[in-house]
């Protein structure tokens, strides 16, 4: 019995752009699973059935003693089957003596459909068209290469990450209202303060400030100086006026006071803003005395109103329709706050959207600001954008939450394969020291402020720990050391978070200045001595692998797709600006073959 | 500019079986080098190309903080492009964005020519017809998994090598005359005793006799018994009778003396028999005195005539037209001689036909012996089959050729790889010391006689000598000890040939009664414990590595053809017959599955 192969199409995506129409059909695989094989047996319910194969040499015992020459003959031409066949006919492909699809035959040529190819090759296509002419667009891969710029600065724009939103990203809960960093979703749905998530926050706006235009600054408010726009009361029932400029005591500077007394949302002090869709960053100083809430008011396409309430509590998001609350906190000193009101309006409409539609309003633009309760406010902008103001919320997050150990406890539990055991929260992740550690070093560079550069050194301590000892160290075969993304328990040898590592130790090691260099300095070179001698490992000849799982449990290797393999590839460029081993560029130009179809070749 | 591909078309076979006629035409890749991406290159002078690669998708920076969450979405039906396209157009395929091929459009799919996937993703494909009925068949990969019948036995069918005919391989230039084993022309085209193809040419000739039925058997001429056929002299000058039946001193059996003038091959004594296909192995012991030749005459197809010489020189084969010589030594004592005359006869025209085509004469049988010089001769019989003598021919190379040290010394250089050194003539294979302990366990087995016990005991030294000081040993990271079938500085770590070493320490193992049993013991669980460990780093997630140059070198990865993966899956389905980890059963279940196009998953 054959079985037709159930196809699944998957993406339809529609591009129009100048004067070149696109029509897309994206085939893309139907899901991805840690099962090994799922990718036939789903559309095939024989796959897996064993038995002989059909044999293509009748003497396949010819190589048996290990010959190196090929078994495969050459120069004999094609005979095309020949028979009137002017005309493309119907014929049946079986497939591995499996299940059929069908193809089509014209000549001695038979043609493949594509839908099966994407499935069984997992390639990619689409048809294009141009004005009258079209074509058919065959990848074999996704994902884009980072050549690097240059040689790396260990002070300047990380890595590639001036390409990256990371505020934008789906598994970015919001960014707290109270610390200004991301709240990740990843393994916990209620969400946690997430180290790598957090650095790479930072690093991206920390590169995106070096690659970017300056910022354009609206001065909305600040201290003496009057704005444009007057503040008004929206409703009064108030006697005292509700707003003064004040000489404040602990900053000794002038600021404004405000001081409402009702609480409704109707109710308030608010100077409006010319609406512009460009300066939709807003930065304020504040110090809260009782019941304060910062609200403004969004004008989205339609002049639909989003309204976006900056509220002293402890909660950290929720929304009601068009209303989202952001807690900022209970504290009474002063705080610099940096929101990015378009992530922050598309986190809100998130918990209310059923679907992506609807959470990013088209062209949204600032109304007015309000202010109710009791506090002091100062420098009240809107900018074209905050980078450094967001990437200082990162730096000062890492001074302020590191452990005695060095660490930053990672506090979900983490499963990275059955066979391995379980992370239990608190564990520390050689990724999420290492990128602090790039992020430390820059915040120490640009200020000179030395409590940066010390935190970051202590941050190294996790790396001459073993993982059984709460570390994130092991060594490969006990002869090489690595650095563990994940320190589980047997050993999971991550590539990426191991060499973002090592991009950590190299940036502190370029940066310290103390006696301790000494020692950072020896664990980054042995970390490359590693890295070196078992990136071979990692290459399949036909793409890389994500870790060395199948080498700690004996099960199938984990290949990476092709996003992985890309930071493989970025990851290797980047640190063949400054390492001089060869083998390191050698190594991401064949990956990078791997990425249109090349192979290594075999015996 | 975009390019057409050149496809190349190689292999084309026609099979006509019973009521099935199959068209077939193979398209088989170009040729196999050792240049990484050589594949397409050849066909594509802009692959290898630089730039950036299209991106799939807007936020491909969604995954980076290494979420093992699917970036992929399904759910998506495909919408197929529609306009009135009822019939088949031609629509070019760019293929990453590098060179075009001519493909085929209906409706929404795109049909693919089976020449360029063939050329891409080198897999195979045949229009079989049946009666009127044609389909196409796809195959991912060649050649055929032998399923062990049942445990394996260390005193039985050596794995499944009763398939393998080693004689008639083509890299074997001849059986040698003098030895009985045959001469390979690997590496050496002047040819060389190469123990593991001596070895391999008496397990699978062991192995044969055990699955095969017994021979039949035709005597001509044995001691007393007289022929049926009457011996003549072919012409004569000669006075004396040429024939004697004497008793000979040394064995004080009664034989056949022979002694004739004439040296020409007009001349000698003759003897006919009834012409028979089936009966294609000589075997006769002889001792020569002086200028002895034993000439066959072979009929092939047509009555064309054929001669077989066997001549008293220390020559290996020449071959003058139909006239072919086999030197069998000058000894003057007593041998056992087997000839396969098949196999000689397709040998000695090898060397005169300048293709394949007339190597193999159909149907060749024996029209008549005739002897020249002086010798005794007894016992010359046609047999089916003889694979014990060829087995004891092997087995008693081996010991006949063992050194001090216990090697079997390969008198060739081996080149690896370019970065590995050469092997110097005189190096040890672990393959061939453990093939050589499978042919001598057996031997010891069937005789009892116990030089084939000590010499399979002292070959075992080497396994404990280091690569580097003339052994076979070597240890991956200093830690897993390996047996190497090319003991090559930095060391190769080729799979199947350890395996294969391991199969010997086994079988030693299985067999020694000896106080050195302890020793084989330990070298075998310690390589088992080895294998183990390491047989995933040999697995691509689509198919099988050769070796682990890669990893020494840091050069690409060596793939191992469709051939060396099939073994590797036979030598695990057979050691797990008897190893008990599930390892290698589920490691060989997954590499069958990637014979059918399988893949591991990825993340």
């Amino acid at each position: 019995m054959r079985m037709r192969i159930n196809l699944k199409f998957l993406l339809v995506i529609l591009i129009v752009l100048g004067t070149i129409t696109t029509l897309t059909y994206w085939i893309r695989c139907g899901d991805v699973t840690s099962a090994p094989f799922d990718h036939l047996d789903r559309s095939n319910p024989k796959a897996g059935m064993k038995g002989n194969l059909y044999s293509l040499d009748s003497e396949d015992d010819n190589f048996s003693e290990n010959d190196a020459s090929p078994l495969v003959q050459e120069g004999v031409p094609l005979i095309r089957t020949r028979g009137g066949l002017k005309t493309l006919d119907d014929i049946d492909c079986l497939i591995n003596e499996e299940y059929t699809v069908s193809c089509k035959q014209e000549d001695g040529e038979v043609f493949i459909p594509f839908t099966f190819l994407h499935e069984y090759f997992e390639v990619y296509g689409k048809v294009v068209q141009h004005n009258d002419e079209k074509h058919f667009e065959w990848q074999h891969s996704y994902s884009k290469v980072y050549h690097p710029r240059g040689k790396y600065d260990p002070h300047g724009v990380f890595m590639w990450f001036e390409n990256y939103n990371v505020g934008v990203r789906d598994r970015v809960l919001c960014i707290s209202g109270a610390e200004g960093v991301p709240v990740s979703t990843q393994w916990d749905p209620q969400g946690h303060l997430y180290p790598i998530q957090i650095a790479q926050f930072g690093l991206s706006h920390f590169s995106k400030n070096l690659t970017e235009k300056t910022p354009s600054i609206k001065l909305l408010d600040a201290g003496e100086i009057f704005p444009s726009a007057q503040w008004t009361m929206l409703t009064n029932g108030q006697t005292k006026s509700p707003l003064k400029r004040v000489l404040e005591k602990t900053t000794q500077k002038k600021v404004l006071e405000f001081k409402t007394d009702g609480s409704d949302t109707d109710s308030g002090l608010t100077i409006t803003s010319k609406e512009d869709s460009n300066h939709m960053i807003l930065t304020f100083d504040l110090m809260m005395k009782a019941n304060v809430t910062l609200s403004v008011t969004i004008l989205g396409g339609k002049r639909t109103i989003y309204k976006l309430h900056y509220v002293m509590t402890d909660s950290l998001l929720s929304a009601h329709e068009n209303e989202i609350f952001f807690g900022i906190g209970t504290s009474k000193d002063w705080m610099k706050i940096t929101r990015d009101l378009i992530v922050d309006l598309q986190k809100g409409l998130m918990l209310v959207k059923t679907s992506r539609k609807g959470t990013k309003p088209r062209s949204p633009r600032v109304r007015d600001i309000t202010l109710r309760g009791w506090g002091y406010i100062d420098n009240i902008t809107l900018c074209s954008s905050a980078h450094m103001a967001h990437f200082f919320a990162v730096a000062n997050w890492f001074v302020r939450h590191q452990d005695e150990d060095g660490g930053w406890p990672i506090m979900v539990s983490r499963r990275l394969f059955p066979g391995m055991a379980d992370l239990a929260p608190g564990w520390y992740s050689a990724m999420g020291q290492g990128q602090a550690i790039s992020v430390l070093t820059r915040a120490f560079k640009v200020t000179g402020n030395i409590t940066y550069l010390y935190t970051a050194m202590k941050a190294v301590k996790p790396f001459k720990v073993r993982s059984e000892s709460h570390g994130v160290m092991t060594a490969f075969a006990g002869k090489y050391v690595w650095y563990e993304e994940y320190p589980t328990i047997p050993s999971s040898y991550v590539l990426n978070g191991f060499i973002y590592s090592l991009m950590g130790l190299y940036d502190l090691k370029m940066t310290c200045t103390h006696k301790d260099c000494k020692e950072v300095t020896k664990l980054y070179e042995d970390g490359m001595i590693s890295l070196k001698k078992l990136l071979p490992l990692f290459d399949t000849g036909s793409g890389s692998l994500y870790d060395l799982r199948h080498y700690s449990l004996g099960v199938a290797p984990n290949l990476a797709r092709w996003d992985y393999h890309t930071t493989h590839i970025n990851q290797l460029l980047l640190l063949s600006t400054f390492e001089s081993d060869p083998i390191l560029k050698s190594v991401a130009d064949r990956w990078i073959g791997y990425m249109k179809g090349k192979r290594a070749a075999h015996n």
